[in-house]
């Protein structure tokens, strides 16, 4: 076997088999075939799609080019274990609001997380914005601790899906990523090698996503979904706004604060218009998780009780709990509000400097541009340019206004948090550019408020 | 300017702009472009094919990455040169024939040639089985040569075209060669490079040839010319056949002999059937080369002065000058047929085995496949499999019989000349394979025979 002849095949339009396709990605990671054969192949399926088998057996040849975890040992009987996982967003916060709720409801969980490079954030960066927290515990650790307290989230295991790293960083070089079949391929090897029995995916749409419409959200779901269960896991893909950043707060430590404050909301605030898009989204994948671990079917039930582990605490304390556990630094509080001390976690977030950025004029704010946020985040350090770029935990955007809010001239829309004045003002051009204000009909601005966040869910 | 952004402007399909593809030239030359990131761009634009102006600023940028001859000291007022090329094929000797030819008949001939890399052949290394022929004297040396002799024939100089030669070699691997549009680019940036006022292309067709059918050359022919025309240089492509090893020996001396044969031809034996492939397409171009140079207007009667060239042997002396002239060995044979002394060159010829291959059945040979009968020559040691292999000039085929002819059972279709018998058993399967016989009517076997050999004109 030849890999000139398979990407010949490919070029062609010809459907490769599943050991051609064993062949080119064993023999990638074994360093047999070079990078310039690689792109060429990647650039003939970005050009002429897989078809279905091509698809499974490359998302199956690249799960297989390293270990493969087995769960079954901190599987409880007759409930499964489910991973979730999502195409990425700015203030996408989710999976650290979500995985404490589920498993305060008795649902395991056992997550790997992501750094984040380029404009996207990554949960393990977040995490990390914790003093002391280790997210790179051994996976037997993390097996242990899922076992004693019923959740762990680690980072991407480097015994995972080596394929997928190597393809990846090919991809992103030679302007193959945007690719729905080698998307979908790379989300799925890594899951499927993850040990979980479910995969829940949240792909995001919009200006911060890699999915610019519906439609293709669509697309890549229902690939996403078919390969998963081809693969024999029970697969669903909950399609999510991000058309503007999620939640108030952009920035890993600024995250962290949200994350806390939403886990302490009462049930007026949870009700409130303020939290309303990060609320929808946190909700229903949360109702999703815990039917689809076999905790329980009916998925308005569910959110009740979502409901009542926030109010209680429980979450909470179960988010407490995981930080522990992992090393992460806690001090107690009191607060006054709920007349008791409170743990809380030590955040990297010392800060110099604070700007507000005002409205140049009155109107609503028709959009945000978020994957311009996302840009102005890694020019104040906070995210990376390139791999081995050190973040500063702290910088980040609190928003006092969102899409569809009026504002006065002068009126406050966001504060800046930053630590350096030359990068603020690499920053300010991104976010200058990020927003739009217009004198836009009332009504028309009631309704882009009062747009859904969770738009469709496949499978 | 950045690499990433241009190929993925090729692959979503917009043109390049003539600054990109500058870039993308110099960077690679430059090798600040890596290899990875030109094969992506390659297979998006063997894909998404090239637009006029890409194709033309690609072959200019390509033309451009070295040296640019300047001819106009050896340019004779009044005429142009011509500079010839082939698309390349099997026992084609075109160009040692033309060349001689053209010269005799006042035509200024400054050609560079290519070397042979797998299944064709390379007129550069049919002129070094010419003991001491030196076809690595220096551009310098060359000119000096046409303004003594009119013509010299040298090996394609490393300061021409360098982009070509490094593009070349990453095709090679990465399964986009057969593309017309980087095929167009690759001669003509040579081409343009060269020096020539004018530019005529021998484009094959057939299973020998990258071109497979006559729509295919037809749109290399038509793209070839644009080029050429757009660059102010006039251009012409003229198809030939290559469905059956041109001529009757393939291999690097025996097609020297065959050379030799051809230009000492009486008129009956040029008007025989015997050669008349061969001397169809020479005859044709040669005709062109004369009036593109400005030495005859009508071509019937530049075949008339050509067929007097030959006779008179004023194109085989030419020959021996120019072979004189680069330092190739010459001895004097009694020829009894012509009852006078000749100059013959000294081949290096020497041959340890010959075998016979013969026909298994009667019938007619209905097709011999040239791409095996190249294939079979590379596995006997006379072309090459890797840039470095050194070769064999002196194996090769003797054809007895050709496409149309009739054969008996037993009765010899060619001889295999070699020197290493395990060489012989790799190439015999080849050789077996390239060869069918069949019972076809009689006046089919005669269309075969009859077929043309010069296909169209184009330009």
């Amino acid at each position: 076997m030849r890999m000139y002849d398979i990407i010949e095949k490919k070029r062609d339009g010809i459907e490769l088999t599943k050991s051609e396709i064993d062949f080119v990605i064993k023999g990638y990671c074994n360093d047999e075939i070079p990078d310039y054969q690689m792109s060429a192949l990647l650039m003939a399926i970005y050009l002429n799609k897989l078809t279905k088998s091509e698809l499974l057996y490359l998302t199956d040849a690249m799960a297989k080019s390293a270990k493969i975890l087995d769960l079954s040992d901190i599987k409880e009987e007759g409930k499964y274990i489910v991973d979730k996982h999502s195409t990425g967003g700015i203030g996408d916060k989710v999976t650290l609001i979500v995985l404490p709720i589920v498993a305060s409801l008795g649902v395991t969980v056992f997550k790997m997380s992501g750094k984040g490079l380029g404009f996207t954030g990554g949960t393990a960066d977040k995490l990390e914005s914790i003093k002391g927290y280790d997210i790179n515990i051994s996976l037997e650790q993390a097996c242990h601790q899922v076992q004693d307290i019923g959740v762990s989230l680690i980072s991407q295991s480097p015994e995972i899906a080596i394929a997928d790293k190597k393809l990846y960083a090919l991809r992103d070089i030679t302007a193959t990523v945007e690719s729905i079949d080698l998307i979908a391929s790379s989300i799925m090897s890594k899951k499927l090698a993850s040990g979980a029995d479910k995969i829940l995916i949240d792909v995001t749409v919009g200006n911060g996503a890699f999915m610019k419409n519906i439609e293709e959200a669509r697309k890549l779901s229902e690939t996403l979904v078919e390969i998963g269960n081809l693969a024999g896991k029970e697969t669903k893909a909950i399609i999510t706004d991000m058309n503007e950043p999620l939640g108030r707060n952009v920035g890993n430590a600024l995250e962290i604060k949200e994350v806390i404050s939403f886990l302490l909301s009462d049930e007026t605030t949870l009700l409130s218009e303020e939290i309303k898009d990060l609320k929808d989204v946190v909700f229903e994948i949360a109702a999703y998780m815990i039917k689809m671990a076999g905790c329980g079917d009916d998925i308005e039930k569910n959110k009740i009780k979502i409901m009542e582990a926030i109010t209680s605490r429980k979450a909470y304390d179960k988010f407490i709990e995981l930080i522990k556990a992992q090393g992460g630094h806690i001090y107690e509080v009191y607060m006054d509000w709920i007349g008791m001390n409170l743990d809380m976690p030590v955040l990297e977030d010392n800060i110099k400097y604070m700007k507000e950025i005002h409205a140049q004029k009155e109107g609503y704010i028709v959009s945000i541009d978020s994957k311009k946020i996302g840009e102005a985040l890694v020019c104040l350090g906070g995210g990376r340019q390139k791999k081995d770029d050190i973040i500063d935990y702290a910088v980040g955007f609190e928003f006092n206004k969102k899409v569809g809010d009026k504002v006065k001239e002068e009126e406050t829309i966001l504060k800046v948090l930053y630590n350096d004045k030359e990068k603020f003002d690499l920053a300010f051009d991104y976010i200058q550019d990020a927003i739009v204000i217009d004198n836009i009909d009332e009504n028309l601005a009631l309704a882009l408020k009062s747009k859904p966040h969770v738009l469709d869910i496949i499978g």
